[in-house]
């Protein structure tokens, strides 16, 4: 049960945003524009992997499972491929550049002090820009946000993973802002 | 020296929000209804004072600095006696309820599910709303993106806690939106 009285049905972090529409409306803004805005040379793919690897870190099991499922969405990964990505990402065939982002990423997560000059370097090494490393810094930040409001107030999340799989080419094709917050319900 | 390229003389999060006005937008936005909207049963003061908190608790000097001169401002409290809610909130003359509501911002630092039932409990004897527990963990959450922005991009920071204390009234006044990004050097 929820610390606090949220609408029935709502999973993960949309009943805390239906609680709270007016903190709903600047953090849907914010991941549309750092997981879907077109002005960026790391893919939507890219960008949801790096939420989905800092939620896993987390242990966030809404946020791992639905940015997971549009990761896989977007870059034709299966589950088992975006679990070997949360699992050990040097082992998959990913990009060096986009391992040398979640690495960053995953410094973020324990504390922003942890990310070093070198790891800076090995990502402009392999060709990351300024602004790639500025958003992946925010996308692990902001994942460090939105997994502790989803957890920390103990919402509700479906158990079955396919649920997420389901809901991800939707939730990729409208984004994060234009979609009825009070239109989400799945139980009922 | 910052770990991407920013505009010299930006202290802080300013910086990468410089850097990232795209992004700066809804983080500003957030930050205004979450500490400043007047449709709130917890004072300003109050609300800063759990920013500033957790941002001690992430290490994060310059997020803990301006956000401690603002709660400071706001409560007529001196920089010691924001130092020592930091150091020990329980021994200092808070009221039984913000002392509940610091004490769940501290376990959502640590990670989200480390917020218990018995610390909701505890909460809500000392009178705290849903709105107010909710607000509570949203702040610790967002502080703990803001932070890890921050030190993530290793932002300068001027080093004389004064400096802060001197821009704390007129951040009170102009809030976290309508100032201009572009206007904030401190170095030229």
């Amino acid at each position: 049960m929820a610390h606090i009285k949220l609408q029935d049905g709502l999973p993960g972090i949309r009943g805390p945003m239906a609680f709270s529409p007016q903190t709903a409306k600047p953090l849907n803004a914010l991941a549309e524009v750092l997981l879907r805005d077109d002005n960026n040379t790391l893919t939507r793919g890219e960008r949801e992997l790096i939420a989905t690897y800092v939620s896993s870190l987390n242990d966030c099991f809404f946020c791992q499972n639905i940015h997971g499922a549009i990761a896989g969405h977007y870059l034709d990964y299966d589950i088992n491929k975006i679990d070997a990505v949360k699992k050990d990402f040097n082992a998959t065939s990913i990009s060096p550049k986009l391992k040398s982002l979640l690495s960053i990423a995953a410094s973020v997560q324990r504390g922003g002090k942890n990310v070093t000059p070198e790891q800076i370097e090995a990502a402009k090494n392999e060709g990351a820009t300024d602004k790639e490393i500025h958003d992946t810094v925010l996308i692990a930040a902001a994942f460090c946000m939105f997994n502790r409001y989803v957890d920390g107030l103990a919402t509700w999340a479906p158990e079955d993973r396919q649920f997420y799989v389901n809901r991800a080419k939707q939730r990729a094709e409208e984004g994060y802002i234009d979609f009825d917050l009070y239109n989400v319900s799945v139980k009922s």
